[in-house]
C-alpha cells in the first residue's frame, strides 16, 4: 500500500506537478515514424502529460512539435495546412515553421513585424529508431535520446504499434513489472498438462518465484527464481528503466525482445507502447501478423480509427465466460485485453491505501519508491542526474537456466551474465 | 419545501453520510434469485449506497457478496473465475470463498500463511423470497428480514422485475406515495366516460382526496378517502415501511398486491423493484406478460442487456404527441415511463427549496420528516431500533367502501380492518 | 490577451453572475416562430442563460415562456398538456396560462384556494420579425424590442436558421467581427486567379486592411479599408449590437443583408441564429435553399432533430485533407462549420491570457472592452441606459468603393453615408 499523499505525488503528471516535472526531464515517444508518413502529410493531434500540441512532418522530412493552438487567437493549428515548409493556421493563415517559429503573418500589415515579437511555439524533436521524440522540458536540460536495443536494431528487426488506455501511467506500469501474474492472468488452462515450451512448464510448476529486486542507474532490475530442473533454476530478468520503459526477459535464447513504454497521456490516459524486436534477424511476417491477430493476439480489438480498444471496461472486455471455464484463464481476447481490463478495473487512478501487497509484489513496492523518491527530490530541489546518459538504456532483459549451486547475484558467471546485459 | 440542508441530509446515501449510516443497518435487496441462476454461475456486478460489490452464488448454491475489487492490489473480482466453492481472481488467482475470506493465494511462498493476514471481504447475504438480501451495515447489528407478504408467498404467486432510474431514490420512493397524482399520471382520456371499473370511477370523480397519514412503528400509513356512491367513501391504504418500501392498495377484493422497493445504487441512481403479488393464488400468465408487454405495460422499455429504460431523458421518454391529444393523459407508455417521466426530469437530485407542497402531499411531507428524523436521530448517536423487527412488515396495503357514517380513525369496524393488515 | 478575471466576469450568464445580469436586462431571441406553428402545438424546451424554460403558444396563439419545471413538486413541464388556454402538467393536473398563471388546480381541495398562493411562473414575451422573444429579467426595466431591419422587411424578405454551438458566447461572437479571417478561413484557392466577384478580388489582394474602430449607443461600428482600383478604397462597415447581434457588411449594390445573433445557453453553449434579408425584394427559393445545401452551404451539416451540427469536434468537423489540399482552404465544408471548428477548438472558454493580438484584432479588443466596461459598470450599480431605446438597432452594415481621397470619417460624403446606415 501507499499513504494517499504518496500517491497523489506519484500519479499526477500535469504541468508544474513534481512527477510531471520531473518526467518532462526525459524524451517523450509521442509518435509511430509512420503516423506522419512522408513530407507535407497530415498533421497529428498529440496529448501529452496533460497537454496538448499537433506534431507534422515539414517539406523537408523535419518533425515540428507546436503547442496545439494557434498563439494569435488559439485556434487549433491542427486543422492547419501543411504547406511548403511550415504549418499555417486556417483561421488567419500565420505559418509555422517545424522550430515553431512564426515565418508569415498575412493578417497583419508587414511592416509591423509583429510576427517577431511571438515567440516559437515548438519544441526539439528527433526521429530515431521508428520513433518520433519531443522534449518538452526545460530547454537548458536537454538529455540524450534512450539508446535502446530496440531503437538501434534495423527496421525490419522491430514492430511498433501503441494505443490509449483509460488509466494512469503508473498502474499500467505496475501491470508488467508484476511477474507473478504471468502464471495466471495469461495462461491457458491447459498449459499444465501440455505446456507450449519448457519455460513455460517451469512458470506452471512454480507460480510464486523468489525475486532479487536491485535498484540500478537507469530503475530497477528484476530477478525472478524459479525451480527448473532438479539442480537447475530458471531465471528470468526484467527491466524498468526511468521513467516508463519495461523490458520482459527474453527467451533462453535471447532471439526476441518484449518491452512496452507507457506514455502519460494525462491523469488518467496512458499511450501503451508495444515493442517486439530481435537482436540478430527480422521478425517474420506471420510474427508481425501475429501481433494484432491470429489466436493468441498481443492485442485482439485494437480500433486504428481511435487508437483506442473495442473491448472496454463498459462492454466487460468482452469476456467469454465459456472460454474461461473451458480453455483460458481469463476468457478475454488478447494479452493486452487481459492487462488492460484488470488495471483499467482498479479505477482512473488506483487507490494504494487500500492494497495488501506480499512478497510478490516487491518490484512494484522497489519502483514506487524510485518514482517517489525522485518526485520528492525534485520539490527538494534537486535534479535528476543518471537518465540524461543514453548509453544507461543499453541494457537487456534475460532469461536462463542456471545451476542451484550458484549465488546469483555474487558468481563470477552471473557477473559475466551481468556483463552481457550492456549489448 | 424542504430546506437545501435538510435535503442533503435526506438524500445523500454514501459510506459514512448520516443517511447513508441509516440506510445500512437494514437489508438491502440486491438481486432477484435468477440473477444467479445455479451453483457456479457467472458472478454479478452490484452497485450499492456508492460502493461497489460483486455476488456470486459458490458450489453449494450460497450467496457470496464481496467487495468488487481484491484486497490485494484491487483487480476487479466481477472477472474471476467463480470455481470451486470460491471466486478466483484473474489477476493473481487469490480465492475467496462465499464468506469472502481468502482460502488460497497461490502467488505467495505458503510458508508465510500471508493469506491470514488479509482480512475477509464478505458480507452477510440471505435469499429469501425470491431476492438475494446482503447487509453491509455494523456487524454487530445485523437485523431481521423483512417479513413482507410477497417474501412468504409462494414464488408463483409473485413477480419481480427491476431496472435502474437515474435519480435519487428519496424523490424515486416520493411517486409512489403520491396517491393524487393516479387520477392524472397513469390515466387514460375515455376514463371519465368509460371507466375500466367502479374504483377507476370514483378516482376519477373525486381527484382531491382528502388524506389521513398516520406514523407507525414501520414507517407510514397513507389513508386516502374518496367519495364513492351516496353514502360510501371509497379507502384507499397505501404503506411506506422504512427505509424504501412502498405497497399501493391491493383492489377492493384484495387478491392482488403491488409494491415497489427502491433501493439507493448511489445519491443519483435507484434500482427500481416492481413487485406484484397474490396473495391467495398463482399469478396468471397474462398477468405476468402484461407487466413488459401489452397494451397498458407497467414497464415499456426493459432493455435486459443494461437494466435500464430505452425510454429516457434524453428522448423524452418516447413521448407519442398524438397518443397524448387522443388517448393517453401523457403520451407516454408504460406506467414506470410515466414516473419516471417526472421523477428524473426534477434533476439527479431534487431541488425542494423550490416546490410548493398542497394538503395533496401530506404524505411526502410525512415521510420526509420520518427520514430526516432518522438521520438526525442517527447524528445525535441514537440508533434506530423498530425495523429490527422483521414482524413490523407482515402489514398490507389494501382498499375498501365505507359508510360515509363511520369516522375512519376511532370506529370498531376499522379496528377490525386495521387488524386484517397484519397478515 | 485579457487576464482570467476579466475573461470570467466577461464570459460566465448564469443568474447572478454580472454579465448575466447585464444580458438579462434584453430581449431574448428565443425560438423562431416556425418553433411553434400554430395554436395549442406541442411545447418546445429552452435554455438560456443558463437556466431553463418551456416555450409553448395557447389557443389564442399567444406565446407562454415559462419556468422550466412546475413549481409544485418540480415535473417537467415540457411533457404538459397544451389545451385550451394552457400547459396542463402531466403529474398533477395543474394548468398555467401564458402568462404563467396557475388557474387550474385540481390535484387540492377548490375551497384552500391554494392556486392563489402560487406565483406566476411566466415571464413577458413577444413575437415580432419571425422570432419569439422573450425577457427574463428584472420586470420593472423592461426594454423596447431592437428594431433590427431584418425583423422590419416582409417575412419573404428574410430567412433564419439556428444551430447550437458547444462554446462560449463571447468567442462565438469575436469570430463574426473579425473581419480579417474572410481572406483565409473560407476561401477557395482558386480565389485570387479567378476572383467570384470585384470584391472578393479586393479582399484576396489586399488580406491586411486598416481599420476604423468606432463605439456608438448600440455598440461598434467596425470600418474595414481595402485597396480597390488604383484611386479607390473599398470600405466595409460591419456593426456589432449590444448584447450579442452582429451585422456583416451587405454587398455593394446593398441588396442583401447578413446577420447573426449568438445568444448563450449558458456559459458553455451558444445559440447560433444566422439570418439573410434584403431590403428591398423578396429572397429567391434558390437563395433559401442554398443556405443549407448545394455546393457553399452556410450550414452543412445541420441536424435538424438535435439542433445541433453533425460536423464535430470529436470528427474534426468532417475535414477533408484531399479538398484542403486541392480546392478550399480548409477542407471543411459550411461556413458556419468552418468557423465552428476555429472557435470550438479554442475550448468551451476560450483562455485569453494566450493570446498575442495583432492590429486586425482591434475590433475584438473594442467589443471586449465594452463588455467588460458593461459588466464592470453593473458591479458598481449602473444600470444600461441606451439598449432601451430600441430605434438604436435601425443600423444597416454596407460596403462602399470610396475614392482614396476621402477622409472616411470626416468627409461629407461619409457623414452622408453614415446617414444611410440609419433605415
Amino acid at each position: 500500500m501507499l499513504n494517499a499523499q504518496d500517491n497523489e505525488l506519484m500519479c499526477r503528471v500535469g504541468p508544474g506537478t513534481p512527477m510531471g516535472e520531473v518526467l518532462r526531464r526525459f524524451w517523450q515517444p509521442v509518435l509511430i515514424s509512420e503516423d506522419l508518413p512522408h513530407p507535407d502529410c497530415d498533421p497529428k493531434e498529440v496529448r501529452l502529460l496533460g497537454e496538448d500540441f499537433v506534431a507534422f512532418r515539414d517539406s523537408d522530412g523535419e518533425i515540428g512539435f507546436l503547442e496545439a493552438l494557434c498563439p494569435h487567437r488559439r485556434a487549433p493549428l491542427f486543422y492547419g495546412r501543411n504547406e511548403e515548409h511550415g504549418l499555417r493556421c486556417i483561421y488567419h493563415g500565420w505559418k509555422f515553421d517545424a522550430a515553431g517559429a512564426c515565418v508569415d503573418m498575412p493578417s497583419e500589415p508587414a511592416q509591423y513585424e509583429f510576427s517577431k515579437k511571438v515567440r516559437p511555439i515548438g519544441f526539439p524533436t528527433r526521429e530515431w529508431g521508428g520513433i518520433i521524440w519531443a522534449y518538452i522540458g526545460p530547454q537548458d536540460r536537454v538529455p540524450e535520446l534512450p539508446e535502446l536495443e530496440y531503437c538501434r536494431v534495423p527496421a525490419e528487426y522491430r514492430n511498433l504499434v501503441k494505443y490509449n488506455q483509460e488509466c494512469n501511467f503508473v498502474q499500467a506500469t505496475e501491470g508488467d513489472i508484476d511477474s507473478s501474474h504471468i502464471g495466471f492472468l495469461h495462461t491457458r488452462l491447459d498449459q499444465k498438462t501440455a505446456p507450449a515450451s519448457k519455460e513455460m512448464l517451469w512458470r506452471v510448476n512454480d507460480q510464486a518465484p523468489r525475486w532479487i529486486i536491485q535498484p540500478t542507474d537507469y530503475g530497477i532490475m528484476l530477478a525472478a527464481q524459479r525451480n527448473a530442473e532438479e539442480d537447475t533454476y530458471y531465471w528470468r530478468i526484467n527491466q524498468w528503466l526511468m521513467p516508463y520503459y519495461t523490458m520482459i526477459a527474453m527467451d533462453l535464447e535471447q532471439k526476441r525482445g518484449h518491452g512496452h513504454i507507457w506514455v502519460p497521456v494525462d491523469d488518467e490516459h496512458t499511450d501503451v507502447w508495444c515493442v517486439i524486436w530481435s537482436p540478430v534477424e527480422p521478425l517474420t511476417q506471420a510474427e508481425r501478423d501475429g501481433i494484432l491477430g491470429g489466436p493468441n493476439p498481443h492485442i485482439s480489438s485494437l480500433d486504428p480509427s481511435t487508437g483506442k480498444l473495442r473491448a472496454t471496461k463498459s462492454n466487460h472486455f468482452l469476456q467469454d465466460r465459456h472460454v474461461q471455464r473451458t480453455q483460458t484463464f481469463t476468457g478475454i481476447l488478447g494479452v493486452r485485453e487481459q492487462d488492460t481490463a484488470v488495471v483499467e478495473g482498479m479505477g482512473a487512478i488506483a487507490d494504494r491505501t487500500k492494497e495488501h501487497l506480499g512478497t510478490s509484489d516487491s518490484a512494484i513496492i522497489a519502483m514506487r519508491r524510485y518514482l517517489v523518491n525522485s518526485a520528492k527530490a525534485f520539490v527538494e530541489g534537486r535534479e535528476p542526474q543518471e537518465p540524461y546518459d543514453g548509453g544507461l538504456y543499453r541494457v537487456r532483459a534475460w532469461s536462463y537456466e542456471l545451476s542451484r549451486n550458484i549465488d546469483f547475484m555474487e558468481s563470477d558467471k552471473v557477473r559475466e551474465l551481468m556483463g552481457t546485459m550492456v549489448v
